[in-house]
């Protein structure tokens, strides 16, 4: 039962018009939001770090299938340790080293990732008007590729402790983050989400799986609410993140608005998203300061003709 | 034929115990010298920046193979935009999305990526006396993973442009940098490698690959000559990169001392090495203004038990 | 807890002595008992066909994880045929065509596939003496690769319906196959194992998954006792399968004698084993015809240095 | 420049119709020519075996690229054997084992395999009006998938052996084989061949690749001529096998028809491929038999909605 007080699919529908930024950035765009992280925007994002303590806002990439990833990465050594202290190695190689393939699905609900704008289509099309055929199976995604942020995010990062405002353990599967706990949350820590910020949302859905352990797919997940779009849209945030998949789940609306805040977010307003990250130790580090924003650093790979990354993203105080 | 002017071997195989770091931040560490990385150095290196520009220090990681590179990572789309758009869809998924499946070794001559201090043994040891065996083929790196660097290295980075200093187009391949080469940037370029940097070399490799076309690997490369081992531990440099594989190829030394550098550095000196770099941008960058450091932000994923990881390290001007 | 009436431990560790199969068809043969599907056996194995009516012994290999199959084979298109009907189509294919890349650890309980004499070790040595490090991360089954089978086996097949001859749905798990299931069947069902033979043991496990659905590993598995190895050595049986992982689980016997049918068999015997086999459809056969016996076809695929391969073993009546 | 002689683009796009199987076995056949091997006839192949001798028409399965196959198949030990015999061990595992990851793309030129019902479209669809995109990228080949032919291909072989024939080497790459050399196989071998059968065309490419070592698939390739598909269908075959790829190449006509053995053979027709078979063996028990028929066994793996897959055929005298 989709919660109360969120908009109406007719609502949503109508900001994939409304909060557009096609042709924002010129006809040829396929970086969207991260526009917005100027060389000014960077500076001052420099300027706030006060201790140079690093933090990493990614969960650990595991090997091993649990409830929650039935298909996580996988990792192969081509060569280990083993054998080169006795000598008996049978090897192509002429010195002791050792090296891993490693391989994955980034996108889904475990992998700290970003998705690039060609991960979401609404109507055939993703941002600025690119067909969906041109991510196509062969040659992956011809347009909005991963590779368009190169230089990474550089910026400042907000971050809106959900359960440390509303002061609870988590905010509950099936339900969202409403705009209201977002303005809460610039209240009670004293912020102002601007222009070229990543915005990250910590739902608190990470630490219950510490606590509870992990739970099947089916049994829903939290996230903004597709309401809070036309605040994200409003503010001009450069990139969403959250400890979660960034969308409320089982969905709230019917058809195929699915993932209303992936789609109206990617396809329309060109805004990255940040999925899966580990909120956990950052939280730990602003609740101790009571300080909510912070350098952060996001460099996605250069994964050609991709739609999107595996990301380490770091956060400095 | 190896460069005249060279240590001799037995002067290298002496450097694995007098420039040893084992024990130096504990018996248990297995981070190495990114422990010189503290935040005053974090914060000291976020000072520099004047602008906030930004630019990659990556090679875009592609799909095809080329003479260079036999065996290159792979891209799968798991989901492909082709049919969305007509509705000929056979699809599990119920919204329109598409998603990669990516697989690498990175290892080797052209992913940018790190090596954790498990990617090298000497002896049947690596760094601080972990035994080879345990990085495994089953379990992977049980020891020294690259998840150690979690918290990435945001720090400062030199650039020694060694065509640049020398007025060449580029170092010959079988040939390599020597410490005076590092010497005379210093003194050219008006700076002085510190503990903590991240010392970028470049040897022009890069750039003649786009002017030539890729040869294969027996035609050999350049990188630092082992003979700068002894200077990396003086400044205390945290990571070596460069735009190459950073051995000289074919081998200067017999036996098992195929990788001088990666071997003391990484088996004694717990120094990390980041191999492949793509240092034409930042070069171009550090002309211009005449100035040869930045700040460096080097993330890498948190991989469990893995020997390395592709990074996209970001310069800051 | 063990079944009642087992062999002692001492028991079947003398087994890998007096069991042996070393030296038998010389020094270096890498093949084992295949050698005794000769060119009579194969040619009256083939006067035994009646019809013609062919029968896959084969589970379908599929790509979603199931509770038994946590890590299951993959499946990725690097072409599909979206896209080609209606021209919006981008891909480096000037004709229509659908390609497909697969993957699999055939190992397991899932994947019906040949273990090769390189997939288990005892005492650090497989069959024929073979040092277990031939075996190498490396470069793969350096020794006693499943390419020693590349003429494959065809031969008779022999099929033990234990839950026939019972009168039983399924045996249980934890429980196993004794030497008089197998004697039993011989008796009852009027054929007799004979050097050469594939012999094929069905428990109903297969049958079980289909009617109460998968369990995890923990649940426990059946399969022929340690107890039937002096009998497959007494009658020279060339291969065994069954429609399990042909080791009784949770294991009988303590210490490293986990999988003492693959341990014995493969290492002291050089008998090929055939896991995860579909009994079903054979079985229905055999029961409608009151036969037992049939041509039966394996033929693995020639994978270099490798440890076993999936197959699809034809019976024909 | 095309081969003199052969057919007009017109009369092979004319084939697509007047050749076609499309609704011969029912509108909802899958399976195409192997319908054609009856239990009558896999019983009179069975009876035409003499001694029992084996023999495989598969090249190995190699994992080092080559300038012909840049892209070959993976092969990685999950487990290897090395440090078992020591006991320096770390793994899950409790029992010494090796176990192996395998992967490849079967489609090219190197794997020896079948190709389904599912690997080629024209105008759209493939055999019996199936629509591409029911081979979708997401789930595969939801229909034609090669589990189709779960039974296997259990029936007479026939090998035309162009060179023996000719008496040449090899035949050139960029010409192919006619009609005619097949006719004067059947003559001066004394044989005919019927429906059902799989007919084995050697070309002696891979001979010369023997001889003078790989080339790019840019050096071309030869293969039988578009000019055979009447023959094939007159005939009745059930499957098409050679040591090639199939196809001349370069291509022979212009547009989309640039594989039109594949095109017409598996959209219209309905027959099975099997390309780079390795025809060497046989060809020499052939030779030294004076004896050109035999008894040939090909098992494909039950790969769920695939478009082929890798095989070991067999062959018997």
């Amino acid at each position: 039962m989709p919660q109360a007080g969120i908009p109406s699919e007719q609502e949503v529908l109508g900001w994939f018009d409304s909060l557009s930024n096609w042709g924002r950035w010129g006809d040829d765009d396929e970086l969207g939001t991260p526009n917005l992280i100027t060389p000014e925007k960077t500076r001052s994002a420099l300027a706030t770090v006060e201790e140079g303590y690093c933090v990493s806002l990614s969960r650990e990439i595991t090997w091993d299938p649990t409830p929650d990833v039935p298909a996580p990465p996988v990792h192969y050594m081509v060569e280990s340790g083993e054998g080169w202290a006795t000598g008996d190695k049978v090897s192509s190689r002429k010195s002791a080293v050792a090296m891993d393939y490693i391989g994955m699905i980034f996108h889904g609900v475990s992998v700290t990732h970003v998705d690039s704008l060609a991960h979401f289509f609404w109507n055939g099309k993703t941002y600025n008007g690119k067909p969906a055929h041109m991510v196509s199976t062969n040659l992956g995604a011809t347009v909005c590729s991963v590779d368009a942020a190169q230089r990474g995010f550089m910026t400042r990062g907000v971050l809106v402790d959900v359960p440390f405002v509303r002061g609870i353990d988590w905010v509950e599967r099936g339900e969202g983050v409403m705009p209201d706990d977002i303005l809460a949350a610039e209240e009670r820590c004293g912020f102002r989400i601007e222009a070229g910020d990543v915005l990250l949302i910590r739902t608190g859905q990470l630490h219950r799986r510490g606590v509870e352990g992990p739970v099947t797919r089916e049994a829903g997940s939290t996230a903004c609410q597709a309401a809070c779009l036309p605040l994200f849209k409003e503010r001009d945030i450069a990139v969403l993140g959250s400890d979660t998949g960034n969308d409320v789940s089982p969905p709230q609306y019917g058809g195929q608005l699915t993932n209303p805040v992936h789609q109206v977010s990617i396809t329309a307003m060109g805004l990255w998203i940040l999925d899966n990250a580990n909120l956990e130790d950052v939280a730990q580090e602003c609740r101790q300061r009571n300080r909510w924003t912070f350098l952060v650093s996001i460099n996605p790979l250069r994964l050609h003709n991709t739609t999107g990354s595996p990301v380490n993203p770091i956060a400095v105080f």
